[in-house]
């Protein structure tokens, strides 16, 4: 069957956001086995997005939309798309009382232009919406769909997958199983020549996307039923795994944070961190999962050299002898940490993200990472030459992400220089 | 006049990339004054680019085409928009002898099908490309103009800028200029009811567009002359000021947290942060900005009631009488956080971003944010119902950091319980 997204939107035309809903939308369907034949944009203009919609009707058997659910005057994608399948609409009481809910649990009152949303389906279904007012929409015209989903990327991901996907997936007679890896430690090219070989299958299939500090790899295998599928996909990622072994940190959507919460909840362990160049990303990071303040005991993000001394107690020999960004500081600052907090395991980041700051000594882009557990410290030394302040930042908080990882889980340290407490 | 951008590549429907091309093109679209109707993606099927391809001619003035010009048998781009718009190709020699020159200067020999690439407009224009061999290509019909541009951006980028944007800016008339207002603290609904009567404008157009707890305006006039053009955005400006004041924080692509670093910058100010359910998320937005070191002294993330009491002195009894989600151990924090770095601003975040953790007088999305300087504190309280964790954190930092604003530039604190030191 095949398939085409529609995203609604002038702010899409004018390029004020990039369209990540296509992305997203585009590798779920390829994931489900539809063929997308088409993307388009269109702004908040119902002529144009009536002639789309009639065509894309015509041409495709599943059309999924995003956007233009909103309360304004110029959300207009449910009522255009409604007329074009033919369906009335008709108000829902209890999705007014929901959007009603919504407002009175922020204790402001529902403006009147929000009414509009609780119009959904006469014939088709109503998507639900989980996180914000508007309800998304599926309509019928013989066995072709039209799906309306949200734009806001926060609304319509949880929407596709909670409502679209299992009604899309009763389409499809062939099952398709995917398996992510997740690889942390090992660039894209370098893996290329590790597993090159592994990713020339036709079925399973197997292909590497560069991510922001990471490589993820996708394993997808079709068959008659998903215990098959499951299996292929197996086999697979066990060659995978031989290769890569502890790279490999985690699977599908587990990211390197989520990974180090629950490794430490699962050992029974507490870290602390002591930011500087990262400025509190780690903590961010780390606090951002639910759960963490079980293994989450405190972050000192410390900028001033003074703070550094008084809170950490960086003895200011150290600072003045090797500087605030070199090994020793980055020890000192772990090694403060955990006397601070009393975490078994503690982080100091040091170093300079950029873009001022660099000498030829010590440039843009160094950064000393060090993890202490009750024995041991380890130190990373880090050098992301020409890359943007966002871009180091990150790229520190992910290598301590894992080496605390390895460190609660007793992996071999690579690269590290290691010392006793 | 009215154009569409078409990007031609399997890929893009596979998700496998993200089309950015989309994007920067509608930018500099907007920028020369054109309406972008469409955006579109359609894979490398030769049927399907011809429909497309045909339609775009009959509806737009200008269609602007990325990617198929590669020399593989699948890159089509070339060949069926030359058939849609009536022009025969011709072979170039000296096209020839500079891709074949192009292959030499990296000591490898042509392949045969990068012959195709020669291939140039017969009665259209060649466009050279400076950065790899596929030259781009103008085709006419009438006044109407079709630009093909290759697909990677390293190619696209300058192609477009120096060899696209002078033949556009030809056919430009009137020049469009654009200016951005940033709104915290009035939601987009609520923002409708105030300035409604400011959308309806056709030239200069103003529009809404919300954003992470925020809202932009976007103001766009069309004249003779940018000095023109200016000159309306500015009325119509002065008209948003005139109502919404000093809720607009900043023009253009200014964010918060860069507003925040350079107001405390120009006032001398330094400000540090103790955080609790934000967990580094307020000192990590400042700090990724450059040069915030000059005003940022120490965070502390302090996830655990000793870590208030220790590294905060946050009194026991406050938080045993009140909780730890509370106004009285906001403002303790903020405190705390003055007393332990010296700045002349102290921030304290204390609540509760769920999923777990919330009860019926406590419940998830409560936060409270305490803001402190030499005389005065001023607490917060934000409550952000059926969010979840990551809205909640995100609109705690993004109110917080407007309130260091206001403290900072002496405005009024809205909504806002106020104590003495």
């Amino acid at each position: 069957m095949n398939a085409e997204i529609i995203a609604v939107g002038t702010e899409l035309l004018l390029g004020d956001i990039l369209n990540t809903n296509a992305q997203y939308l585009s590798q779920k369907l390829a994931e489900l086995g539809f063929t997308v034949h088409f993307q388009s944009v269109v702004g908040d203009n119902p002529q144009r997005l009536e002639q789309l919609a009639t065509q894309a009707k015509q041409r495709s058997d599943i059309v999924i939309y995003s956007g233009g659910l909103g309360p304004t005057a110029d959300d207009l994608t449910k009522e255009t798309v409604a007329k074009v399948y033919g369906d009335p609409l008709q108000f829902d009481q209890q999705q007014f009382e929901r959007i009603r809910g919504f407002f009175h649990a922020c204790s402001r009152n529902m403006p009147e232009n929000n009414r509009k949303q609780a119009m959904v389906p006469a014939f088709g279904e109503t998507l639900d919406n989980a996180n914000g007012t508007a309800p998304g929409a599926l309509f019928r015209y013989g066995e072709k769909i039209a799906i309306l989903l949200p734009g806001p990327p926060k609304e319509m991901i949880p929407m596709f997958e909670q409502q679209a996907m299992p009604r899309l997936q009763k389409l499809q007679k062939a099952v398709l199983v995917s398996r992510v890896l997740r690889v942390y430690g090992v660039g894209e090219s370098a893996l290329e020549g590790m597993v090159g070989h592994l990713l020339e299958g036709e079925n399973p299939t197997a292909a590497l996307y560069a991510k922001p500090a990471e490589v993820i790899i996708r394993i997808t295998a079709k068959a008659a039923t998903s215990q098959q599928a499951e299996e292929m996909c197996g086999k697979t990622a066990q060659q995978f795994y031989d290769i890569l072994s502890d790279s490999i940190y985690a699977e599908a959507d587990q990211t390197l944070e989520q990974t180090v919460v629950q490794v430490l909840a699962e050992k029974g362990l507490k870290v602390s961190t002591a930011e500087s160049c990262t400025g509190g990303l780690l903590s961010q990071r780390i606090t951002a999962i639910p759960g963490s303040s079980q293994v989450f005991e405190c972050g000192v993000c410390s900028y001033a050299n003074t703070i550094k001394e008084k809170l950490l107690g960086v003895p200011a020999d150290v600072l003045e002898q090797y500087g605030a960004v070199s090994p020793q500081t980055a020890i000192a600052m772990a090694k403060g940490s955990k006397a601070l907090s009393g975490a078994d395991i503690a982080v100091g980041i040091t170093g300079i993200a950029g873009p001022d700051g660099g000498t030829p000594e010590k440039p843009v882009g160094l950064v000393y990472i060090s993890v202490a557990n009750g024995e041991t410290i380890w130190v990373y030394k880090l050098l992301l030459a020409h890359r943007n302040r966002e871009t180091v930042r990150f790229a520190a908080s992910q290598k301590a992400l894992d080496m605390v990882r390895r460190v609660a889980l007793g992996l071999e340290m690579k690269d590290c220089q290691c010392f006793e407490m």
